[in-house]
């Protein structure tokens, strides 16, 4: 079967081998080329904008900046469109800002016949501010002395929602619970995708036509015309292969200015490529977040009450903005569903800094911290073992979340623990690494996750699928879901396979994304693809498959209900007796004058599931309290994902979800100096880890399938980039004692921490 | 009503601009680039190549020789494949040939990195050949003497069929009849569309992707996959806007070439574009053919019995071979049909020249101009009025063909007639003509002709369409009928926006064809695509149209079939209420949380109707004896095409057929030396008429709807080149008393039998 099996990538030999074409590939060599003046301030108003010298320099097009674009403020987050207007992201930005709301905000864009070129022009432009100081932090944002930096957002709040069950007060007034508390503060950090974001642009047809590496080709097709003013089918745009995505392309960047920069130059092909400095200070990045927790436990350990507090960091434009930190409240709630009496507010402050907006957890990795590195510290104060103290109260079988109806299948979770806390050797090592005096210690620490699998039933969940069988009985998949490198294309594949009876190499996936003809799909994002797509694959393809059974049956004077595909054969239900192959009826079906049927299957999915996977992570680490140094020693994420769909790319997909989170813990942020400047956006100085600075890592997976969803699987996208980070947190924990309150554990973090618990001098 | 208006064709702004872009436009700037070595005999054999010189040429990536080609026959010619393996076109060809039968035939190639180094290459290649006399002639292929060509072809014939109908050695015993007989030849022509033959490829994903200028995207990728030995969907070939075809694209020419050579450098890009002078020499032409014509005459005009021999030279490959021959004594029959015998013999016949194949008209052009100078030349001999000899015998409505069953509906040769006799006031000039004794004359003629629309009930007859809505409303045409200069994308707008009750705007046409994606169609050819795939596009608009109604009797509470759609809005039925856009049925569609459906919809439709499209010439010339020149001073078109779809469409086709048919006339032959070697091809010494040659058009409509056509339309696209040639044969006829012979009619010729008629010394 198909699905299930440890099947190559299908794009593996293409994209080892070069032969893979990303967007930069395609650009035809005679594009003009875009560059992008961006504010070096971080808070102000451009008075006057002198393009003069770069006007007359021979090579440029055209400059325009911040006074010739057309005031129509659009979001740029990539959500499917909302019928209701409340429901609709923030419109906050406009092409080029005259309003400059952070250190790297556009104001200018020059259009020439080179980069060169184009990057002396900027040189040549002269800008005029008029200044404000920076609101770099939240405290500086929510002051009362701080000006507003978005109209209609008064204090800078963005949002805040409070979120309550049962009578909070009410329980806490028993005498003998015991509180914990705890802060928590996660830090702001980038992707960090291997290319670039890049596009061009050109008209055609008297419509503008974008082709970039995007997660979201239809949803950035309809705020493109948003931000120009179009209607949307005026608008197309491409997606060949991306070099990653994590999130930061399930925003409209730069392809809205790109397509308005290709129309002021008479719709010539325009490129617009950002370099790794840009990238980092003018993309999107994680929301920095300051959690307070309190939770009121039983001497027993059963939490009867908690509230959570969160402020998150949005930076200068909404992009997701809420969205985020509603999620991580969600998952806060459903991840320990015990107590009995919960509270959580939140609050997005906008700031001086850079613009956070989707990254792979979606809010749930800052949570999943602060939540996990609580449950530690709680375990610590009572005394009971983590693992024992989390089983009493975690979600078990049965658990219906009440604000979204999604119900938990299975001991997952459990399973989890019980896989890793046996390949770790917890409780042995949780007994050995006790009382350790010397310099280099060890600690064992685990930490859990709970994920959703697609946006079903919050947000929009429809997807579609089409078919197109070949004359030699092969087919194309052709869907508006996107591969971004998580191996979505091959899993379709496999699928779709699977459904119809075919061999893998029957099955050729339409791996480009054209909103012309691609039917209707969100895109990568809320680890949804598998699980909500796989839904309209299956549908597409139990469609495909009964028509060719129709013929089968007209060829074979057989009635269809008797009839089956097995390897790329019409079969026998009844037997398997082969009786004709797929490629016969094809042909038959197209080339039979009677016919002329070129059999293909196209369907309009909704998902009206949801499924909560689940994980832990385990990690080993060894702490050099003098070198303020942490090494992971062993390291592993076990995961309930249902039915694995292909284990190399499922463990692939865990290797990179555990490399990121490790750079998270350890060594990722983003730096800022008084001005707002980002410090280190380049990755010489941002310390994204790479395979040297890895430990192996394990991986397992236990669980059942999921019964929802037609092949069983829930998600995996998102899942393997929660729980590393707060590990390896606890396992420093137990290895020191020390509670380290915010990430990332870096030797300068560490070394304060290290002296303030008197570890040393 | 959008069809039937004379509406801007859609691409017409970015053709002008040059915005379009055609298949070089888009060809990756670091492609290798391939040249083909082709023959410098043109009967023979290949012994040996010496390719060490120009292996070791830097920049040379590899030179390959018909030494390396896999031995798999295939057939060129542009039709859909026949399950019927009688039916199918003779696979004749290899991708390059040892034994070598035209002036031009290919036998290596060469990759290099550029085109300077390809050709310095193919300088350095040493060929030795066996030679072998050439057979120019169809005299010459079919003397006893002659060697065969192809084997399995005897004497060189490539096909010989007969049609009899009704007892003619009885017919013609009465001795009462007259006999006419006469002799006629029709010349080889070239295409020369503007955009030479052009096409890349590259390997992706493990299958071979071919970007081409082609009229047939999908057969062409069974005819590649066939002579690279491939299963059919591991080739994906692209059509992007092709510069005109006139059938030249309905043959695969050198895409499974390039398709192999980019396999035999690793699949790297690889791109091979004809010069001019190969696309004359090594492309494919129109058949020369040479007509016997009797026709036994009551003396009142009435034909009782007709016989007609044709030789059709098919030069040395098959391509489209007999099929030309077959369509011209068809036509033959159908265009006077009220004689009761009639025999007709055809022989297609290898020779040593360049290859013919299907080029506009399909072998009708040459049987037009031999039947209507043979009716003319009657009718001299009988003392009638040609006209009145035609309308006597001519089809008329109601007459059924009794080999296709295809029924001519209304007296649209009888309106052409009366109309162009009017505009060209016939009576009156053939009587003031009569009897001119200067240098300087004068004379008017006509002609008529008969053509079908489209293939059914002879051959597979098929096409697809899918339609995509926007979310504004608008919506996508997806077709795999290719556009290649005719409008056809524009008149599908026109079509779809007519059923579906849109404004044209609001339609966008995919002019692509990618046969991963695009709905299967064989393509153009046949004047088959608006009376055929017109067909499909009003089925997916019905269907579509009644989607849209779905759910907009969802949103308004109303049953759907209350609802009609007009201008873009859903209206009442009873009173044409405004009651609903359709953009907003295409956003409550998709976006409301319950319906996600992303309206599309596919149509796999089989034509099972055809029409006769008639229509005659009238053209008044003024000869110079002396000077042997010929000027057209007049000349009409008028065409029963049924409903005009686009009048300004329409009258562009019709202007281009005639010039095309003017130049077929007056000036365009391919001139061979005695070795066969093409001495005039390039567009200096091939006499094709410019704008400057060419005289004003008129052109005019008659007739009625088609009842069998969604849209009433018959075909327009080959009809236009049919009957200009034989008009101002006629007219010079009439001017002179000459009756010529053979085209085309140039000085050369027109002295040598004015002198043969004493007009001149």
């Amino acid at each position: 079967m198909p699905v299930g099996e440890r099947i190559i990538r299908i794009d593996a030999f293409d994209k080892v081998t070069g032969q893979a074409k990303y967007t930069d590939d395609l650009c035809p060599a005679n594009a003009l080329v875009a560059k992008v003046l961006h504010s070096s301030i971080a808070n102000g108003l451009v008075k006057r904008i002198d393009i003069s010298k770069a006007e007359k320099l021979n090579g440029v097009v055209k400059v325009l900046t911040c006074f010739d674009v057309p005031n129509l403020p659009f979001a740029t987050a990539g959500h499917p469109w909302s019928m209701d207007a409340e429901r609709r992201d923030i419109a906050d930005r406009l092409l080029l800002n005259k309003r400059v709301r952070y250190h790297g905000d556009d104001i200018a864009a020059v259009v020439a016949l080179d980069e060169q070129t184009a990057n002396k022009a900027l040189q040549l432009t002269e800008v005029e501010y008029e200044e404000y100081p920076p609101l770099l932090t939240m405290q500086q944002a929510l002051a009362e002395e701080a000006g507003d930096l978005h109209e209609g957002f008064n204090g800078n709040i963005l949002a805040h929602t409070e979120y309550r069950h049962g009578n909070l007060k009410e329980v806490i007034r028993d005498p003998g619970l015991i509180l914990v508390e705890g802060k928590h503060h996660t830090q702001s950090v980038q992707h960090c995708h291997m290319e670039n974001p890049v596009s061009y642009a050109w008209e055609e047809g008297g419509r503008i036509v974008v082709v970039c590496a995007t997660q979201i080709p239809h949803i950035l097709r309809r705020i493109i015309a948003q931000a120009l003013g179009l209607p949307w089918g005026k608008v197309r745009v491409i997606k060949p292969y991306i070099g990653g995505g994590f999130g930061n392309r399930q925003d409209a960047l730069y392809e809205p200015l790109n397509a308005w920069l290709s129309l002021q130059v008479g719709g010539r092909c325009v490129r617009l490529e950002l370099s790794r400095e840009e990238t980092f200070a003018s993309t999107r990045c994680r929301h920095a977040m300051d959690f307070q927790i309190k939770s009121w436990f039983r001497p027993d350990g059963r939490i009867v009450a908690r509230s959570l507090k969160v402020f998150s960091n949005q930076g200068a434009y909404a992009s997701h903005g809420h969205a985020i930190v509603t999620n991580s409240i969600g998952a806060f709630r459903n991840m320990y569903q015990e107590e009995m009496a919960i509270t959580e507010e939140a609050t997005t402050v906008y700031t001086n800094l850079p613009v956070a907006g989707a990254m792979r957890g979606y809010g749930v990795p800052q949570i999943v911290f602060a939540c996990e590195a609580h449950m530690d510290e709680a375990a610590a104060q009572l005394n009971i073992d983590p693992i024992e103290l989390r089983r009493l109260n975690m979600m078990k079988d049965g658990y219906c979340d009440p604000t979204s109806g999604i119900q938990l299948h299975g001991d997952g979770l459990e399973l989890s623990i019980a896989r890793g806390k046996d390949w770790i050797k917890w409780d042995e090592k949780r007994r050995r690494y006790t009382g350790q005096t010397s310099n280099i210690r060890r600690g064992v620490g685990m930490a859990l996750f709970t994920y959703k699998s697609g946006l079903f039933p919050k947000l929009w969940e429809g997807s579609n699928a089409r078919l197109v069988l070949n004359q030699d009985g092969s087919l194309q998949i052709q869907v508006g879901a996107t591969e971004i490198g998580q191996g979505s294309d091959t899993v379709f594949c496999q699928m779709a396979a699977q459904t119809l009876g075919f061999t893998i190499d029957r099955i050729h996936m339409i791996s480009t994304q054209d909103t012309d003809t691609t039917p209707y799909d969100p895109g990568a994002y809320g680890s949804r693809q598998s699980y909500a797509v796989g839904g309209a694959v299956f549908q597409a393809a139990m469609k495909l498959k009964e028509e060719i059974l129709f013929f089968a049956a007209k060829i074979l004077y057989l009635p269809d209900d008797t009839l089956d595909i097995r390897d790329n054969m019409i079969v026998a239900k009844e037997d398997g007796r082969l009786l004709l192959s797929v490629e016969e009826v094809a042909m038959q079906a197209l080339y039979h004058k009677e016919y002329c049927r070129h059999i293909t299957a196209e369907v309009s999915h909704r998902t009206t599931s949801n499924a909560f996977s689940l994980g832990a992570c385990f990690a080993e680490v060894e702490v050099d309290l003098e070198l303020c140094k942490v090494k992971v020693l062993n390291i592993i994420n076990v995961h309930d994902c249902g039915q694995v769909l292909n284990p190399a790319l499922a463990e692939a997909q865990i290797h990179g979800g555990m490399s990121m989170s490790l750079g998270y813990a350890l060594s990722e942020q983003m730096c800022f100096d008084k001005q707002g400047r980002l410090r280190n956006g380049n990755l010489l100085d941002y310390k994204l880890p790479t395979a040297l600075d890895l430990p192996d890592f394990a991986v397992d997976f236990c669980g059942l399938p999921d019964p929802n969803a037609p092949y069983g699987n829930k998600s995996l996208g998102e899942p393997p980039a929660l729980s590393p980070a707060p590990a390896i947190r606890n396992a420093i924990y137990h290895a020191t004692g020390v509670a380290l309150p915010a990430l990332p554990l870096t030797p300068k973090t560490l070394f304060a921490e290290f002296k303030n618990a008197g570890l040393i001098q």
